[in-house]
């Protein structure tokens, strides 16, 4: 089992980036453990085996004996096999390292250690999650390049709509030019996409911003406080949404 | 694993699209390497086996004991040969590359990278997704051709069906003679389908635009804009839905 | 992979019917392609192997040591042959061609190609489907001989359920006897099968017309902005459905 | 493949039950066939491979090289096989016929062809669906012996149930004793069973009508029909269903 | 295939049951019948391998070369050994019979017939189901020894919960002493087990009556209508159910 | 299969606990019988094959011809094996007996009886559930040291928390100290554990009690008559719980 | 099997911690006990088999006339070798031990003994879980160095957020000062994260409180009731939830 390093995730109140230094020296030291291990166990096998048949011991009998709990025992452990290949590609890969926030289908949290059977998640209730890796079919990484909060404001059919789009708009501007989120969270100036769905009651309106990863919930509920003053003071009202 | 190329597309925010003999090249790069590493396998493993044996080494016991752990080392691997063989297909049929906007099931996103193991997909909310190529058992690929955007517009179950009919074509019409979408966004003349369904409330009007791939969102949304003022104005409201 | 032919398909929005022969033609071509392909593989490969052992190979050691692989890809191919297998008596048994709108379940739309592996379909949307053969358990093909149109219209539990009767006959055969649609698109005298359904608010009546393949959605589409009228008229309204 | 036979199933508006005898035919043919068809492979194969043997071709390589294809394609063909064991053993117990409604569980309609490996089905709405014999577990044949229309018609919590019980009876009954369906339709009186649930608004009464198959469906809309009216008379209305 | 024998079940409106003895004598003769054949099949074929090997025939090119499709065929069929052995054991643990009421999780009636590769129910509506015995992982049978009405009798939250208590004792032991009941049809004295939920507008009181296996239903739909009228005199309605 | 044991469970109306003592006698006896079928199969099969090659008999071919057979049958009785072996560790690890009531996922009910293939399910409403033990992945068993009785009680919004808190803790300890509870089935003194959700109408509370096996719901609903009437005198209306 | 301990867990009513070193000795001999059963398990079947052999018995009939039977064995048992195996690595990893709160899927709740077949939990409603270890996919451990109540509070949608804000920052903090709670139960000062969701009734506000494993859910009752007071006093009311 890999040596296990944490870093401070902001978003689940842990630790900052590790290093990408050190990310490829823990990844390297796992594989080369793992060769190391498939190596001496070859070497070994092949050596005793060996031995026994120099030593004049007759190893049918004991080999065909074992091919009823042969079958048994393989086919029980294909699933550890399973799970080891998955991890030793996943790691090859560079899915994702100790640190980062990754939806796994089982479970979602942040990555507190990587071995090759299993990885070990922390979701948001502080919950310990084990995940076997050969269980893992896709795996989604919310903290590689950058992310984006994608927020769908529901406002009064009634509304001005090109009005409504130029609120929203200055409003994501503006808090794209605040100096606490200009370029290190808010990375690009946002955009609002326009009329998502149209209901008997509202317009949704989709208001993009790209941002550095981990950042993007942070991002999201500052803006949806802003929106909310922002539409108020103008007299639009958040509608029922349109289901 | 395959060399990575982006390219932008639009909706996502990313890129525009490489050129057609830029893929083939990488798809036959990739084909190529792939060929070369079986080959050098079968080679070198043969010839291993050979030495092996004309230096007088009995690999039957090697090999016997094996049984058990290959069984399991065998079935263990198999999902690692069927990702491989899976994107071998994938590849020769090319049935998406890197830049694309494909649905596969797990999930949907822009295509980053096509290796023969695995497909990066880059989603919507800045995620990037992890997908074996031996778990996708169907692929949506929203980028090949053309699009079509599919709006249906409820209206009032006491509108004048003709009449609303009427509004919509011409909205739509007009969108299609707009410079901006005519023929670079906008490949044919808007058609309206007609009454999609019938309720109590309401009239279910469908309006359907072929596109340029990629743009069919970005077409939907103006067209909803469009279409909620040409009705608003001959005072025909959007109704609910009839679900 | 067997040439890829088009046929427009109008509910799509694309190509007419192509010619039965033509049909059977490229089945016959497939089928031919697929059988010369098994004889040389299976002629190249024996005589291969029997060169070798002419030639003093011993083939032994490779073919055992292939063993653990060999359990590997072969489970790993399973698949692969499975999706051809598939391929070949799906064009055997004729259960669609290209040009047909089916319903494979994982995607529905109207196929763009088939070849022995894949299918291919392009949906409503403008998506193109990539869909594994093997994986299909049972195909939905629409454009087999005839279609049907069934509409289920709620109206008022106080309606006169003999009288409702009569205005939705009267409808739906007036639309039969229309020389648009007599005999071309619509191909018996549309029925009214009678209730449904019956709630505490609505009685549910079904209007049934037969018709050519791929015009059901447009007769459906046309007949219900026509029975609204004709209910209209008479003072019924459609009433809310019974859920 | 079998020959395809077509009788009349009214519900779905086509023709009329084939013989007894014919159907019989039809199994006996289709059994022969494949009899021959397993004993001619079995004495072709065995005699190309002792012919070739006799030759002085020496097999073993042939044979042992197909092991890893012998895996991939022996597994690949299990769903074949599964399919055509599913299909001899469905027809040896005479399951469903050409013409029957079943409902297979991946679609439900008329059976218009029975093949060793696979099942047509046409549905409502005229789609045909081919539907693979092995991944069929259970068959629900809708067209044996007797079918039973059954009716839960809620009725106000405040009505009186033994009148409401006289009345669904009395209608039910006279339905029976009508011309159009005394014997030749309705097989029994029908029976009323009572109150099936009970809720704050309403009072859930039975009424069952064993039919001849295939006629439930019609017997049932009628029976809607003539109940609504009765109750009508009556003065009570159908209430909102127990949900 | 074991012979059918049809008993009366009141509740599907078919037959009286059948003797005990009968069936014993049944399932004796279905084993019987199955060892028989398993016993016949054994020595024939060993004989005909041993005749053939006297002769000269050499068995192992047959044998050798039926390796792929042994691999298909064997594993294709296992389903049906499944079924049989599921059968078999079925059969020796007399889980169910010919007249008995079960649930097998995909179908849910009467038993009309049972063969050790299949089980045939008809259901409430007539429909039969042919389901296979492999298929079955659980079954639910309704006919041995005793069966229970569970009723769950919501009334108003401002109701005298002794009261109601009371009401309903009495109503369920009036009925049980009634002759047409008691000790033929309702086993032992009903019980009211008291508030099975408690919400804002009602208070959920269960009775349960102990019956005769198949006079569940009907006990429980005679009881409904007697608790209502009960409900109805003293003043309590029946309240909407807390959901 | 073993001895079938019953006993009384209050609950579901029959018998009471069987000793200790008794249920250990039934396991060794039930194990013991296993080991000596497994012993004299093993050593009958070994003595006639033996027998068999002494006497001449050449069983090669026999063993041989197999292997098609073998095949279909060693998979189609991998869940008979997989049903007893699965059973045997049950018993070992005396997961359940005879008269606990357990949840197995697809059934749920006081356990009839114990044999190593199957488990016999009586549920409540008197269907007789027959469990093959292969499929049970986990158990739930209500009926081993204690059992607690948990009631979400959702008051007014504007209720006075601390006050309701108060009355409910009265309520559920004046219970707890009544001679017909005390010790004999309530086994600690009841517990108020506090404000489980809060939404617009209603604040939820928790009580928990700690009871004997199988008198959980006995108590439940005993303890919801008294928090009812307790809350009623208090003057606070139960609410509608938020959901 | 192990032995069992039991530590007290407040939340379900029972025990304290057990000492860490305590729970690293029933690892050490839990392993060890595996290791020596292996061991003596492969020596005696070995000496065994070559005492067989020495006495001149031929085991070749015993072993081949087995195949059928081993290769339902084989499968049948790896289920067995699956949960063993699933349960060495389990305690190897430590993934979790007795007293923990975990979530395997199959069920929620306290861990009362863990063996290397199985894993015994105890639910909230007293009912004891035995799951199979090689069936959990991935577990959710509780009880691990720290955990976290989050709290999401809708208040209405014109109250004013950063009022609110305050408010529920304030009586967070409080509360993590009480002496009853900082340090000891409460590890971090409470945080507000904001605006959760927005819809038209409603702002969902999100505070999070770290605090010792199995406290979070006590903490978060304490809470409510405190966050409901300070609300009220304030004159916000808690609105519904933004569904």
């Amino acid at each position: 089992m890999p040596k296990r390093f944490r870093r401070r995730v902001p978003e689940l109140g842990e630790g900052g980036p590790i290093l990408l230094t050190e990310r490829r020296r823990q990844r390297t030291e796992t594989l080369g453990s793992v060769l190391r291990s498939i190596a001496s166990i070859l070497i070994l096998g092949t050596a005793v085996l060996m031995m026994l048949q120099r030593l004049g011991f007759n190893l049918a009998p004991l080999l065909a004996s074992a091919s009823v709990v042969g079958v048994a025992v393989g086919f029980g452990a294909q699933n550890i096999v399973k799970d080891f290949l998955a991890g030793v590609f996943m790691l090859l890969e560079d899915q994702y390292g100790v640190g980062d926030v990754i939806d796994v289908g089982q479970a979602k949290g942040t990555v507190e250690a990587v071995s090759l059977r299993i990885t070990r998640l922390r979701d948001i209730n502080g919950a310990v999650w084990y995940v076997r890796n050969g269980e893992i079919t896709r795996v989604g990484n919310e903290s590689q390049g950058w992310a984006r909060a994608v927020l769908d404001i529901p406002v009064a059919y009634t509304a001005d709509v090109s009005r409504v789009r130029e609120v929203l708009r200055e409003t994501a501007v503006r808090m794209w030019e605040d100096e606490a989120y200009h370029g290190a969270v808010i990375l690009e100036e946002p955009e609002v996409w326009g009329v998502e769905a149209l209901s008997t009651d509202s317009v949704v309106m989709r208001v993009v911003v790209k941002t550095v990863p981990l950042k993007q919930w942070e991002v999201a509920r500052e803006l949806r406080v802003r929106v909310k003053q922002a539409l108020d003071e103008e007299g639009f009202a958040v509608a029922a949404a349109a289901t």
